[in-house]
């Protein structure tokens, strides 16, 4: 069609490819539906009716009216979204593996002019009360010399894999409320940890005292979209600027709107997100009884981090497997690796495939070493 | 399809939208690649066959090795670009209606840090080699008390419609590289200019002194797709950091990547711009023979500003044409419009139909007033 | 005495020094008190009890209720001023060439995190409300693509010597306060305004429609001390950790605040500024009857600018005096210089004796070449 | 004098002042010579012969030609030396309480346009190699979604009042430079440090490994002096327009020369310092032998840290004694304080008297409880 193909032949179709769920692409709703948008013409920069459309239907999934932006970055949503929060001389509190900590190459600093980030240490990538209330404790308010709490910024589903119960964010938010700072979720696997829960949307979100929101559609079924949904639509006052600042206002905005629409619809959202989560969990039951797996954290969404046999890992590489290493330091002392075992992260999406799930967890099963 | 198809038939059609360039959606050649590339899994964040195949296609098209970066937004195409140039302490001169100046809420200078930007004013949306020694003689070399000259940025073509010729970019930017400053060139419309000149792209970048170009492909056909093309790879050293930190580097990269591809291939983008610059100059040549209307300037892209009277602009707008108004301070005092008439922008684009300039022209004739 | 004083005997004492306010040291009065607060302890970084009454004193010198903020620099007076009133996609008006535009650096996008300053031109360094609203207007409120307005710096002196009245300061701030900006005084030079006009400070600041104030002492008779007076509190918010995070909180802030104290106490500022608009007045009286030199605006504080014959220029360089030339391009064309004239820019101080005025300008006088 | 001297002796001059060394003034030769600095006028902004000498005489002191730029705030310094070695996506590695990291509102993010500081816990204030190495190892080189390892901060004498060996200095500066990053030093108590050790300037900076560093005179006998003094020139190449644009270069900049050449003339900086440091070492050998008070860390420089009985606290507070309570969890947690004790920090400067020491110390010792 477009005489590229053969060079494009080359990419990688292994079916075990657990590496991370930004490898799979649209899925074919989310296609059609950017396939359809792309009939006539529209106003640019946000001011057509699918993106107008698209706001409307984001209020009615959170049941609240809200302040919606759509882009095409995750990064750029949590970013974007804690500079809406946080002034330069702010602090932002969040997980120190946070992926806004670690991941993003400084884009929270960046956005709001300098902000600093302060990691609390927490197991299975989850921040307690205890721990939040300590850190909070080392910046009292009005102190001159230091950076002020602005924000906490909880991530759903964590880096590890598990979810906060509403509950926790509650309790987590209260005491972020107290010090009149403001609550940010980064949920670029919010639909895996809504699916996992089977709560409303809401119920982990505005009603447990969450400010704002960057909603991922990109992980879970989308080619590029993402919006950050204020809940109290009077901090988003100055998101337009920023958004247009930051090069993120795209001209053609109908497309992100289309791929929001088809990805809400008829719960296509969870629908993609349940199957994600089936995968892993899947995989973690049959990992788990293997002699010689451990896993380090509950699996409580779409990805499952394991302590495998190094004969294990060499079976799958070999097999064409593709997933990371994982750091080490993320384990208590007592539940690192071993020499001849790894540390490893299994994520699953909505392309994964249950025979693959099994096909991967025979080769481990078949080079324990034991 | 999917449920949403009846609220977006609000979508505007109208046949006589001459209102931007990014009121089209994506050419069905970019489309047909998009859902080809949808196929299978691949890296994420660039490290794709399809990326290395669009680095590897630019280069070619501009017949020398280069580093090229994709991103979904012109806006960051060029911040990110002029940000790669500049120190915070730096001095930008560009044209002072260019859109980096005027259209972009200050991104140039957030990714920056904080440089400045030195409009120069010229007729056309052009800079002249007196206007730029004029305003460079005003920043002299090492004087702490000023931001210092950096990057000199030419739109092609520009925000007038109008083109720079090779030995215009050659004569500025010998006298930016005398200065050790680097250029930068916008072209968001690059391909039309490309394909109005009928040059070889490198004729009017890297040799004629072009240090790094915002390749635009979003007006021209694509659904989102910029690429930075520096023909100094050196000046890429940290390009990589700063557009990760801008949110700017997509997790499914290779959906980039097959836009660009696609555009690139046989020809396709100048195709695509040999058609709006085809119609922009039907417009052009029609309306410049109606008595009482008058072109601002050259049409040499596809761009045509007109000083209609109001009583065509006002039957325009009651058949549905869609344009915007242009402020007159653009023009020399002696061109501006009457009260009874109006200073307007209408840009034709790839989707555009001769049988719709047609109409417009004939509308226009019909209530010129005379 | 410290062994080194062999050394500084090279500094320049010319007697013909017009070069700038910057060149005279502190007054004695100013140097007095310095001394005195030197004696004992003090808690450090502005929590001592000179800094609490220099802030009560600037409090009643301007008869209202002031949050007041004493620092070293006047560029950081000035930004830190303006970041506290302009978000970072914010715009900020200021006359084409005020100090804040052309002579930091950069400073105000610095400390803004990257907003923008707009130039209006206006003859002898001045804005006119006319200007002004032609410049704002092309800023409609809410345009996304644009940097929003948010605040108008006067320079008062401006930096051609000449003064605001109330009323053109009411005026220009009823236009800023109509679009919701707010209004900074670049106050370098307040004290030979309010000298001059022989006004309160009050009536050309916050009953006139300025929000804050930049007030230097260092250019008439401090080391080096400036205030940063909110006349609306609630702008001061977040001054302090600003301040802070600029470095511009001094550890030994007693040393500001003494600085501030002496120099404020009992007219000792406007006494030094009478001294100084005294000598410019004597300066250019002489001058304007010489014959083939011209004054290029009206003399209202410590400033003269003069077009020259080129033999006094050089008449005056080999006796030994120091000045700056001036652009000509400040000018309106038919009064730029001709070749055989200079256009400069003489500035008195406090330190300035008269006997060196008659001086200086008999050299002129004896070398016009008539 | 300046008839506000009756409000201004409310000043807090209590003899038992161990809160800051920055509650002390200048010294009387620094004085001196700020006072032979004010006669005459000199060329402003650093241009004038003071500045020059003040440049000359680091060079000299630290056996290299430096480039040296004064101002006045040490946190300043700090930034603008750390913005000069790290770009917008650098990782700044430093103790977990370094002065950097807690005390300076986020300037180093700031001034650096948002880079990320990296906090490395360590006793005693000090970072191991080991713990810098851990450190490093989680930043491999050119992973783009993380910020990038560009320079290592040590704090010189430390935050705990202890200090780096020049063998310490050399193998940490050794681990940075092997990754290519930059070592900065804050000297903000650099005398101290020199004095305590007994050893030549270049003896613990560019000889071991350092290539900027923050000298700091305003804790130890100036008004408000530091110096940032680069050791690589080349570093330098920006730091004017920096340090402009920052508003930290003073006009009249001659009396930052005059406090900094008096400063160091004849040792009177090392001199200063030893008496403090020999102060702090009087308290803390008197305090170790008083049964119930213990020393957190070794008394290195004019720092003590104590963990004092209540009782002693109380009536050290009745005395008028000031001192910071200073945080718990900088202890192990064997050795923190017992809920009848409390931790101190005790600072001593040039300006204590031996007898207030004793004094001091003797309130402890009737005052233990037992």
């Amino acid at each position: 069609m477009w005489g590229m193909s053969a060079a494009m032949q080359t990419i990688e179709t292994s079916s075990l490819d657990l590496a991370s769920d930004n490898a799979s692409g649209a899925s074919s709703k989310v296609l059609e539906a950017l396939v359809a948008a792309n009939d006539g013409v529209a106003p640019a920069y946000g001011a057509d009716p699918f993106t107008r459309r698209a706001e409307e239907r984001i209020s009615e999934v959170f049941e609240r009216d809200c302040a919606v932006f759509l882009l095409a970055s995750g990064t750029a949503a949590n970013a974007l979204a804690l500079a809406a929060l946080t002034p330069p001389y702010g602090a932002i509190f969040c997980h120190a593996h946070a992926h806004v900590m670690d991941d993003e190459c400084g884009a929270p600093e960046f956005f709001s002019a300098g902000a600093k980030l302060i990691g609390i240490s927490g197991d299975a990538g989850k921040i307690t009360p205890a721990a939040l209330a300590a850190s909070l404790a080392a910046y009292p308010a009005g102190l001159v010399k230091q950076v002020q709490p602005a924000a906490l910024s909880l991530s759903q589903a964590s880096e590890s894999g598990t979810l906060y119960r509403a509950k926790d964010i509650s309790g987590l938010a209260a005491l972020a409320h107290e010090r009149a700072m403001r609550v940010h979720m980064d949920g670029a696997r919010f639909a895996n940890a809504v699916a996992s829960l089977g709560c409303a949307p809401a119920d982990i979100t505005w009603r447990v005292g969450v400010d704002v929101l960057s909603l991922g559609a990109s992980k879970n079924g989308a080619f590029a979209c993402e919006a950050v949904v204020f809940f109290d639509k009077a901090l988003a006052a100055d998101f337009a600027y920023r958004r247009k600042r930051g090069g993120h206002t795209l001209s053609k905005g109908r497309f992100l709107a289309a791929q929001m629409l088809a990805w809400l619809d008829d719960h296509h959202w969870l629908d993609l997100a349940r199957h994600s989560n089936a995968c892993a969990t899947r995989l973690a039951t049959a990992l788990a009884v293997i002699s010689g797996v451990r896993l380090a954290w509950p699996v409580e969404a779409n990805e499952v981090f394991a302590i495998l046999p190094r004969t294990a890992d060499l079976a799958l590489k070999q097999a064409g497997a593709r997933y990371y290493p994982w750091s080490a330091d993320r384990l208590a002392i007592e539940e690192r690796p071993a020499p001849d075992e790894v540390f490893v992260r299994l994520v699953t999406s909505f392309v994964t495939r249950e025979a693959d799930i099994d096909r991967f967890v025979g080769i481990v099963a078949a080079n324990t070493g034991n």
